[in-house]
């Protein structure tokens, strides 16, 4: 199994709208991407480094996991335009995008 | 549900052994941690960017998942040395970490 893991580095002045991301953006993830192969889509929601107070590193990582790259890059094809474009809606952040072997 | 990320960052010229990471390490965290509330443990192995050829990030991240904070903190009290010493034997890495409420 393979994770696209969707990666919002945390910076000062920067807004993520968790709220959005998870009640409007992942649905709408899991809506277009149901037939394309995705088969889950976890949400980390950044608390904290290991020090008391600590600020995290990412605000929100996304993993989204397909059964393998050829699914992910048809699934990207298909909805990966309408996808980004509802980035907006809850950061300004960019996101940086990591593929991994789930084991 | 919380997930501790033990993350480690991809560098020229530093070793990473995935077999042993997966093989050793991870069983070893797995049996010390079983009575400290450890609830799953999930690699992402680093195959690369969304770049065709590019290189990941991270070499690879370990997924911790855990209850509650105080049960991480409870088991890296009883654990956590132990544990710090096995990583020189599969990386150089120095690992950075995230706490996250997994949702």
């Amino acid at each position: 199994m393979i994770c696209v893991s969707v990666i919002y580095p945390q910076a000062p002045g920067k807004r993520f709208d968790q709220v959005y991301y998870e009640q409007k953006h992942r649905p709408l993830v899991m809506k277009l991407l149901a037939t394309h192969g995705i088969t889950k889509y976890e949400i980390l929601q950044g608390l904290g480094g290991l020090g008391p107070g600590s600020e995290p590193m990412f605000a929100a990582v996304g993993n989204l996991y397909f059964n393998s790259v050829g699914d992910f890059q048809g699934a990207m094809a298909a909805h990966g335009a309408e996808l980004q474009a509802d980035i907006p809606n809850f950061t300004d952040i960019r996101p940086q995008f990591q593929i991994s072997e789930a084991v």
